[in-house]
């Protein structure tokens, strides 16, 4: 079971951290319990995917396992689960495995070209995520690939599969007109706490995870974050640590620090989890995505001397999978000696000790998050962990962790300026935009 | 050439930017100047980088790029620069050509097991960069590497090419020692300001990219940023903007947005220059790299309506190589046909633009840098105006924008579990740290 290590925070050598603990107790966690007991009701229906019938996922994951290329057609929530799920249970996936995957999560058509030319569609099947069936960005991209389809003379029901809602949206219409295999996302789960629905498990089951086991980590870590007492329950003593650090001593940014390049893209995954859900009403938690022992060679520093306004949060890994010993060749170079007979993992672990030491020498809070080993499993601990404090943090900043009003208005002038229906007005706010007197170099 | 458009840093529906055309005005440049003025000297030591002999490179090109596999070891600006170098001009490079590229830049066992699974060592050239030629992480790979070449019965000589300081450190030992071909970095260029030494234009030449395109590009750029004029500089334009945007009105988080996939590398480029360089004596600036469009559908509501604490910067793209039309199979979906028979290019330049609109009518600033295309001149451009702003930028604060005293401390402890010589106090730190009583769920 992934462990929880908040000394760090409460330590008597960061500046805060003696007031830290007396907030930590004077923290009334009474209405946040109330909040977690009403699950769905509350926004909470990422609970309720801890149960779900897993029955036609595997169904759709058994038919993509047979072709050469899985491209997935999705942004945001809809990309960075499964692409995290991917990378942190087969490294380098692409080298070694079929079906090879590809995730387009953006518009750059330099990209979508390159994967086109790289994954010929006749081998490949496309799976189009989008929660809500009408995002601009993958919708595009879908009418793309269809035509292609069309153009190559092979059979749209064939190659694709939808994830999308179970009754709304232009996608879920598609689907239903043209009869094309399709994977439903719970109405109540939001698309940035939907990585252990249809959306991550599907990309799971085509690579042949355990997607059993990746729900059960999940379930496991519910029961720890359903406790009342605050100090047993990991996910309410991170959020309210953050949060207090936050509103009591002004630390606004969250570092994320695995030490694994496997759990990179889980890095991006939490930074679009807490930033989306937190960053609203003038507050929140500005995350940061990184990587050890890489980002102690990048960051380490402005952790180490610059403003004192983040928390850094590591993720401390028990056992690499493997292990390479270091040689003794060069043992007689001046400098070099030390390292002989000492191991990469030894040395990694000890990188990220010696970073906690030291951030703590200097009066900077941080939390370690101790994973035994990146297996599906702890990647269900992992993910649940980090929906369930976040939707803590939300309540406890007494904003709406489930919802992002601050994207609609590009979203309408974007509209606006590609002529649809409703939105001229946006369009001329483009042109006065185009003619504003400007500053340029 | 790259345009820089600073108008929605000084517009008037940003709070605090009617002060800020003042600010920048009264901005006292003259000592900057001479600063700039200074060169190598004033530890500007990538200035001379512009007119550098390239023929060692380009013979270690040549060399490098009859192999089918290309690894680098090296972490921090060792791999950064190559990588963003990499990714901008060649998108899913190992798809498609050889030599494939693996940059190795951590010391994550699972890592460099895959990269040895998946390249054989026989049809590889290994590139070991290191400024210093005595990084840990990067020597301990090295000695693996070294070994397994000779269990294999492989010459290093034949599969190696070091990339260090001409006469210091351990690296530059064992290439004089063992005879293995080797590139300089300059003692004068730090390792995050090496991207256009032998360190990027290594790995350049290898890809059969355009090296002395990329040198030509920052020459062009460095003609515009020592221009004395503050509104002719956009280097001293950016730096004192985003300086007294931290100073004068407490925005201290530096988000880079480029439009473009292929220069996300690059955003994780900028973000250890600006971070390791600003970040110290308690202030500088906090960078987040970012990309869009997809980070508008998990970063843009934290920036839009979270702590006021941040500035954009945007880089839109002119041309993005290719383009793609979107078709108009279900132009009768309701909510669909807007975007029909417009282009992914189209749209991406579009939503770009709205980010940029919304943000500012929400009183958030932004900088756009336009960027014509991506290529080796305009890629060229772009490293260097980036180098300049962050040396100006540290002038402005102050502080030396080319140490990082921060990060001895945690390589000290590390040596002291080690075993290195001199550092037995440190290991005494590490059990002291474990028997602390510790807060753990």
């Amino acid at each position: 079971m992934i462990r929880f290590d908040f000394t760090n925070i409460t330590s008597e050598s960061v500046d805060s951290s003696r007031l830290m603990s007396q907030e930590l107790d004077s923290l009334d966690i009474g209405q946040l319990n109330k909040f977690f007991g009403m699950g769905a009701q509350a926004g909470l229906g990422f609970f309720e995917l801890l149960d779900q019938d897993i029955s036609s996922v595997e169904a759709a994951a058994k038919k993509a396992a047979n072709f050469s290329n899985f491209i997935l057609l999705g942004i945001g929530g809809s990309a960075l689960g499964p692409r995290s799920i991917l990378e942190a249970l087969s490294p380098l996936h692409n080298n070694f495995n079929k079906p090879r995957f590809f995730i387009y999560d953006n518009i750059d058509p330099m990209t979508l070209q390159k994967i086109l030319d790289a994954a010929d569609l006749k081998h490949s099947i496309v799976n189009v995520v989008t929660k809500s069936g009408s995002t601009a960005e993958t919708l595009a991209s879908f009418m793309i690939i269809w035509r292609k389809l069309k153009e190559l003379g092979l059979n749209p029901q064939e190659h694709l599969v939808i994830t999308t809602d179970p009754e709304k949206g232009s996608l879920r219409k598609i689907a239903r007109e043209h009869n094309i295999m399709s994977l439903s996302v719970p109405p109540s789960v939001g698309g940035r706490f939907s990585v252990l629905s249809p959306v991550g498990l599907l990309l799971a089951g085509a690579a042949s995870f355990n997607v059993k086991a990746l729900l059960e980590g999940a379930r496991q870590m519910h029961a720890a974050c359903i406790q009342r007492d605050l100090y047993k329950n990991p996910a309410y003593l991170f959020a309210g640590s953050l949060y207090l650090m936050k509103e009591k001593f002004g630390r606004s940014v969250t570092v994320l620090v695995p030490y694994a390049d496997r759990l990179k893209s889980f890095s991006e995954w939490f930074c679009q989890l807490w930033g989306e859900s937190l960053g609203k009403q003038g507050t929140g938690l500005s995350p940061y995505p990184s990587v050890g022992t890489t980002d102690q060679h990048s960051q380490l520093q402005l952790w180490m001397e610059g403003p004192n306004d983040k928390v850094v949060v590591f993720i401390a890994l028990d056992d690499y999978g493997t292990d390479i010993k270091i040689p003794d060749d060069f043992s007689d170079i001046e400098g070099l000696g030390y390292l002989a007979g000492h191991s990469l993992a030894e040395l990694i672990k000890t990188e990220q000790e010696a970073s906690e030491i030291a951030l703590t020498k200097n009066g900077r809070p941080s939390i370690t998050i101790h994973m035994p080993k990146v297996d599906e499993l702890h990647m269900g601990q992992l993910f649940h962990f980090f929906e369930a404090a976040t939707a803590a943090a939300g309540f406890l900043f007494g904003i709406n962790p489930f919802d992002q009003p601050g994207v609609e208005e590009g979203k309408n002038l974007t509209y606006g300026i590609m002529g649809k229906k409703g939105f001229e007005d946006r369009a001329a706010e483009f042109s006065a935009y185009r003619k504003k007197k400007r500053l340029v170099i």
